[in-house]
């Protein structure tokens, strides 16, 4: 088995940083806080993103450190920030990541493999913050595409009955749970995520729909996009969420069209906003940039 | 009263133009027929569009001819056209327009100026195919914007119970047709047009909606909008139809926002889209450009 | 003489904020001096942006703050300030600005009036932080359009000789300053200013060029744009220096463009995008949100 | 060796079309005389688009035809179409191809492989109208990309010296022409190709360049735009010719960046900017969309 993927450069020193996000309820002077505790160890901060969301009074930050100027390993810090979280409101969430951990993640794919074909090109060239630890696919149909790129590619085919289909999303579950990866990528996997794994992957899961949504919810929408006459067709990436089409929206993009175009043209030209708006989105996922509140997304980037 | 619209330069002989429209049935030899037609006459072609539906197999066409190079004039154009026609399929439809006949607008607003400011301004300065002969607010607030630009401005109070609201609509029905205007322009008026007005305007009533359509039909779209957590609003410029916000679709666009907007935000930032979509949708129409077939249109650009 | 401008909408105080701008050498705890410095006066932040120049080592923030939420006036704070900056790196700049100050701007025009009718339509509808002191036309076609706004009109003529012009700019400055505006705006003033108009104007005279800066630098670049053949055709809002057409970019935007689009048709497509370009531009200006650091800015949207 | 690609699908021979594309001075009756041509053969017109050039007086027109419609072969339409054609002025030019001819192309490339990804993998999801011959490339980097979708891959390495250079080549050259492509696609080739290979190749090799010509020609457009302060970054699909990156224009389009942006990160951002752009300007050159006037080109898209 051959690779066209070379070895993912080794991060360089400048350029590793420790991640902060954080969300909490809003109150005067966690900026102050989080400052003096980043400045405390030394931190010299290359990016920062603050967000207070009026309605529910719930404050979020980004904040990216470079590694070398901290004094204290990523352990240290999760330490003592912790004890900082514990003084916040109830609900608090957040998070240290050191960017030399690469994000990992498996797909699930179909049949259609654009996605699939642009994320390993985007592996391979080396400008993407992701490993690409599997693909899953309910057909045997891009198999090669995967592993041809030295990616694993395993075959679970879904019956049509439910019983047939419950086995089969235990197996993916199983597949995936096995990685542990930081991202489950639907990349126009063509099967309804059943509740308990949205669940279970619960802000991991990441789906990309061939809808600017909430137009055009559920089964080809490009049709249902025709049918309407609608002058721009979109793509959008969200978090699978129980309520199917539904979920928490990360990414958003649209083309022009015009009459002109059949069902089938809006497929093919759709695949390039498709593409693109899973790319940016799922990048934005990887570098820890999206925190959800309710069904909304605060997106740093 | 003043005025700050400056008077319509007269149409330069070279660019007056006869514009031909016709939707019909397809079969072979149309374009022929029609070219010969416009050659037997000296036509100077300077700008042909054509297109064929696949699922109806419906023809369109729209071809600007130059004024001064046809040997006839628009009455006999049009009695030749028709015998044409007429051997034609079933539900043929033509025009043959004019571009020294300008086109006329009566404009129905509220209280949010936008869209009027920008009409306006775009017809003072002369780069508009369009009188605007009067406004109609069941407001008072717009009749200064109205009345600086010369435009006379009649203010029809809406009472809330149904029998006030209808007398009202027959006011503006009675005003509006006394100028037989091309266009009625919906430049956000929030009352919702009756069947029977949108059917005696059928095809002539155009509205802007707030939201990227089919996407937050109805009231207060800013706020669905924001509610689901979209990451692109957009406005649409539709003819109106009994059917609330479903009516054909001349135009459309979007302005990308961040989770920092609220809905007031969106509100302004919204705006642009809508008066930006609503003059180029409405320019179209203005200068025949758009064919209306099912609940799509063609837009020959 | 009549207006169509409502007044200014007294500003809420939930609505009022202070906003504290600072420029100066990166060093490490300098976002947590600053957010223990609001905190102290208990600041609740509701914006906040950072960033740091890796070029140039130079920091940049900004930051607004609820003026309820602060225990200090304006001037004490700027007094308290001045202490803490004093200690950071030479060539610090800073600002603290109460948004209940509303922004003024005097407006440059010639002829072509969709900058002037799009400015002051924003104002009208009250949306747009700014209040336009003056305009100041090298001809007399746009009186009317400020007037019917209750904005005065200033016509100071331009003669073609050396000594005329530079009379008349010595006019039009000794106008311009007398209202001390936080903007002067060129709105498609068709002059180009003297150096030392630049100079002193410094940071505040915006011009818009109608391309996509650095294409089609200078005069007619609609038909330099059309000889080229681009496919599409761009607006640049800039701070206006003694190098033409080449001061810090503040905002651009495109228009797509076919080949049937004439260098007249560009003229008029791409008024829209110079007419968004500099509200959107300007705006950014207006509400301190741009900092300037050698030919590039720094954008806190 | 194993492929990832799909044998391409028979194309339907509903789906089988005649593409006529015309280029001559324009007079009165053209259209007419190309309707009837068409018609007189039973042409059932899918797709027509014509357009004057006002400045030269040039006219151009593509027109697709069903294939099943018609009752002639190509080369009996191409045998009768130049006759029709000589009676029109000098320098016409006219293609006629039936799409059942699949267009081939060979592909130059360098270290950067984005673009040969995303081709490739357009071929392989077998949406895009062309078979990929060879890649070329001057180093050997992308030589397992290439095979891995079944592609030859040739390695001609370019020496710094003139004479070297010059070999290497004509050693690309000879290859290329083995294959008689109908496109010879520069997909971030790093050479400049010499006047005669421009010349041989006219009208068929293709360049992406990272910029939004005519900004920043030559090398390392995004450090370029990074010191300009750009808002705004771009890529150009054009064609190859003597005068390095002043060649017609097919295709352009922009992303928007920030002041946060480095060239490093401009250069990851642009490259869907160039994968997506070079798609596209490919596509419409290989459908027979193009027509080259002077600098200039039409597109019928």
């Amino acid at each position: 088995m051959s690779t066209a993927s070379p070895a993912p450069a080794p991060t360089a020193t400048t350029d590793r940083h420790i991640v902060f996000t954080l969300g909490c309820p809003d109150t005067t002077g966690i900026v102050a806080k989080l400052s003096a505790f980043i400045a405390s160890h030394g931190g010299w901060i290359t990016e920062a993103g603050y967000f207070t969301d009026p309605d529910s009074g719930w404050f979020f930050t980004r904040q990216a450190v470079r590694a070398e100027s901290l004094d204290a390993s990523v352990e240290e810090l999760r330490e003592q920030f912790a004890e900082l979280a514990a003084e916040l409101g109830e609900g608090t969430r957040w998070r240290i990541w050191d960017t030399a951990r690469r994000k990992s993640a498996v797909l699930l794919v179909s049949k259609e493999g654009h996605c699939l074909h642009d994320l390993l090109g985007r592996v391979a060239q080396n400008d993407y913050p992701m490993d690409i630890k599997a693909v899953i696919g309910n057909h045997e149909d891009l198999r090669e595409v995967a592993e041809n790129h030295g990616v694993p590619f395993f075959h679970v085919p879904f019956p049509k009955d439910a019983v047939g289909k419950r086995k089969a999303f235990d197996e993916v579950a199983q597949l995936v749970n096995s990685y542990e990866p930081d991202a489950i990528v639907l990349a126009r996997f063509m099967q309804i995520l059943p509740p308990d794994l949205c669940e279970m992957w619960s802000g991991r899961a990441i789906n990309i729909h061939h809808s600017f949504l909430p137009s055009f919810m559920g089964a080809r929408p490009y049709h249902q996009a025709y049918k309407r006459g609608v002058k721009l067709i979109g793509a959008t990436c969200h978090y699978a969420t129980q309520d199917l089409d539904d979920g928490p929206i990360i990414e958003q993009d649209v083309i022009r069209i015009t009459h002109k175009e059949t069902p089938e043209d809006m497929q093919r030209i759709g695949r390039d906003a498709e593409k693109n708006v899973l790319a940016r989105g799922l990048r934005f996922h990887l570098e820890d940039r999206v925190q959800v509140y309710g069904n909304r997304t605060v997106i740093f980037d």
